[in-house]
Parts: structure tokens; C-alpha cells; sequence
């Protein structure tokens, strides 16, 4: 594990493995440890790199900067600290918000994107209850909405998948409130970031997963990338909410390894 | 995360939470990843610490100093470096080997010990051969026995787990080969460390968890800790290999709630 320093803020990732680099972005709230089974098994044949954004886990939690533009500002730091030239970018939710950022400010220091469960402008639609709903009942609002991003196999098969999910937020040590306050409220944060009309200028190879039973980020928002990223392909999966990576991991690791296989 | 010194070899602790502590040691080979799903979930009600030992994945890896005692030391280390006074340990394989001997060294630093899948003496019946063909061929040798240490159902339903199984200890940033080597050849690492005179002197509430397919400390050898460990429960675990804190997550994590509780 090493630390980058961007301005300050210091940006927790671990480093495992040679080879073409891959660097993978977690969901909100979560940290690094979402790709236990990914990162071992890439980085047999791999450079492996696991972030925890900023305000995440092992990650330095400043009381604001929590845009998109930051994170993906980390990302860089975090290439230039482990001196990545570029590198295949894997991220599922807000994760691959920050991948396709990334693509926009630094194009050159990509190999290709893989978007897992993601999608731009989603707080577009959220009717203003809602926000206030989460202000008022910050843990129900949120777990609520959790119960929603797996799919009814995950639920009944792989109970401690929603479990865990339902536990990195409530953890401040992990995801603390004033993050949480300060994302939602940023111009440019998870709700409010929209890139939509900036799509077509991501010119990277790029697949996007779609979990078939998401209904945190729907299939519609994932294809909406897929439709307007030139290229981009979409694969929408069976029995999958949110987390592709952790409810049908073998299948998962089978895709990206083909991905990143179709990049060399 | 923050890092412990025991003697100029830092050791490598995750730490979320608040309340009574729960240690998390990981089997040789992997490292503290494999606990992500008790870490978040404990870590709402305990103080949750997880420990990379030494020559694995986040800590040091010095030459040499790799006897189950120097392990148990570096766990003490991580205490006094996290300023706990005293913990429930759980320890998976080399893991409950630490935890057995931590409790002899330093019984005053703990509530009590959650035993999963361990042993002592590992290495009395094994044949020269076997240690042979480990020295000639490594990866093949070790690749072969990780085989037995799922169950079938894990197999069948939960291949990724003997993926990353079989990716950690070849990937050389996370165990390097000279920690093998040098961990076999010591005359209290891992195959060799033996406390069977010794068991009667553990005197803290124990509980051992056997996996009923586990082929790589069968339930035998498990029998034989709760046996001599006064007053130590044994729990035998249906459809459960080596790692039943990943092939029955949740089952797992309600036996460790409820032992946790009783030592309240």
C-alpha cells in the first residue's frame, strides 16, 4: 500500500502485481476492500491498483471536496505517485463517474474504461423529498436505498453482500457524516454531476455493465453512457443489482479479463 | 490503518469502530482482504482491528523471524500501538495458531478466542516427501492442497473463493517466496510450531470453528484444540472447508456475534 499526495489530501491505494495496469474505483460510502476478489487473482497478471477516494476508508476525509473533478484529480495523483503512464480504469457507481471524468481531463493516461453500474446526472430526477428525506434520516433514507441495489438472488443467496453495504456507511470511521453532507451539497458531486452533453468526447475503448435488477442505477442510466460514448458497448446482467463484481464475481472477472485481453 | 513497530518490522492494521475489540488474524498466504465482510459489519457495535502479519500483504517482510511466537509478538505489538488494553482474537488457520500462542504469552490481554479452522503440530504426520515436493515445486505443490480446503458446495457455488486462494501467495508483493521458505523451515513456523503440552494452559473462553470438508486442518485436528483447551466449544460446520467466514458468511458472522455477546 502507498499513499499519493494531492494537494494536501493524502489518497489511500493499494499496489499488487506487473503488468498492464488496472486501477479500481469503488461505489460511494464503500472503500477498496469491494475488489478482494478482484485485485489478487488480476494481479497475477497484472499491475493491480485499489483506491479509496478521498473521504473513503484509509483516505485522508477533508471537511469538502468531494466533486468529481477531485476524485478524479486523485486518481491522477495516485498514477503520477506510482508512476502509471496510463491504465485501464475500472469503477462501478461512483467509481466509473470518476473513470469517465477522468477520460475527459486525462485522456492520455488511458487505456480504457470499464464502467460498472454508473451513470452521470442521476440526481436529476430525485424529486426534492427525497433530499430532504435523506437530510432528516440520513441511515434509513440510505439503507433504504441500499435494499434496492441487489438483485433477489443476491438477497436470498448472498445475504452478507447487502449487509456489508449496509454497514460501511454507518461506520464513521469508514464513510464519516460530514462527507456524506458535503458530497450531496457539491455542484458537482455524486447527485449532482452531469456530464451528459460530454459523453461523445470519451474516446476510449469502453464496456459498460449494467446489473439486469439494479435500481440504484437502472439499466436505462447505464445505457444512456453506452449510447452516447462513442464505441461503447453494453452488457446487462442477469440476476445482478449493483455490485457485478461481488454477486457473480467469476463471471465478472471472465468479462473484464476479456476486456482488458481486447486492449493489448 | 496505521502501522505498528515490533521491532523495527512494521506491522500493517486496519482499525474501525468503537467498543469492546475484536482482532482479525488471517490464514498464511492471504491477508486481512479476507475479512472484509466481518470488518464492516462488527466494526458498527466493536472495535474492529484486522492485522496483516508480517512477510504478508501490507507489513514487512523481513528474511527471516517468521516462529508463530514472533507473530503472536507482532500482535501485541498492534495493541500497544492501537492502545488496547484487551481483545477477542479470531484467528483463521495460522491465524488461531497466533491466537493460541498470543494467549499463552500474554493471557492478560484477552477476552477470549474464536478459533477457525486450526491446528497445532500441522507438520508431525506429514511425509518427507511432501516437504520435498513443496521445496521443487511451490506453486504446483501448494496450488494442489489448496484444492481440499473448500467444500464442495463452496466449489461448486463459490469458485471465486478458491481463486483468490490459489492468486495470493503467487503474487510476490503479497507473500514472497522467502517468507515460505523461511516459515517452513523455522522451528516454530507454521508446520512445525507445536503446542499440544500446552493446550491445558489456555484458560479463556474458546470456541473452535471446524469446517466438516476442510481437507487442510481437518476436523480432527480441531477436535484436538477444543479437547484441550478447558472449557473450549467445538462447532462443526456443514458444506464448509477452511474458510468458513467466506463459504458461510453470515452463519459465520452470527456464531461470532453470539460468542462476542457471552463475553460481555
Amino acid at each position: 500500500m502507498a499513499y499519493a499526495d494531492n494537494g494536501g489530501v493524502k489518497v489511500y491505494y493499494d499496489d499488487y502485481g506487473q503488468g498492464l495496469p488496472i486501477v479500481f474505483l469503488h461505489p460511494w460510502t464503500t472503500n477498496g476492500y469491494i475488489w478482494y476478489f478482484q485485485i489478487f487473482p488480476f494481479a497475477r497478471t497484472n499491475r493491480v491498483i485499489a483506491v479509496d477516494h478521498r473521504g473513503h476508508g484509509r483516505s485522508d476525509k477533508p471537511k469538502s471536496g468531494y466533486s468529481i473533478q477531485e476524485h478524479a484529480s486523485d486518481v491522477r495523483a495516485v498514477l503520477d505517485a506510482a508512476k502509471i503512464d496510463k491504465a485501464v480504469l475500472v469503477g462501478n457507481s461512483i467509481g466509473g463517474m470518476i473513470a469517465m471524468q477522468f477520460a475527459l481531463d486525462f485522456p492520455e493516461r488511458v487505456t480504457g474504461l470499464a464502467i460498472v453500474s454508473s451513470g452521470t446526472g442521476l440526481g436529476e430526477g430525485m424529486p426534492k423529498e427525497a433530499v430532504e428525506a435523506f437530510k432528516k434520516d440520513y441511515e434509513g433514507t440510505f439503507g433504504a436505498l441500499l435494499e434496492g441495489t441487489v438483485s433477489a438472488r443476491t438477497r436470498r443467496e448472498r445475504p452478507e453482500i447487502l449487509e456489508v453495504m449496509k454497514a460501511h456507511f454507518t461506520v464513521q470511521s469508514n464513510f464519516p457524516r460530514h462527507v456524506f453532507d458535503s458530497a450531496i451539497a457539491d455542484p458537482n458531486g455524486v447527485f449532482n454531476w452531469n456530464i451528459k452533453s460530454r459523453l461523445g468526447s470519451i474516446r476510449k475503448p469502453t464496456v459498460v455493465f449494467a446489473g439486469e435488477e439494479d435500481q440504484g442505477t437502472p439499466v436505462a442510466a447505464n445505457k444512456l453512457l453506452a449510447d452516447n460514448i462513442p464505441g461503447a458497448k453494453l452488457s446487462v446482467i442477469k440476476d445482478v443489482g449493483h455490485f457485478y463484481q461481488l454477486e457473480k464475481t467469476i463471471e465478472f472477472n471472465a468479462a473484464l479479463k476479456e476486456f482488458v485481453g481486447s486492449l493489448r
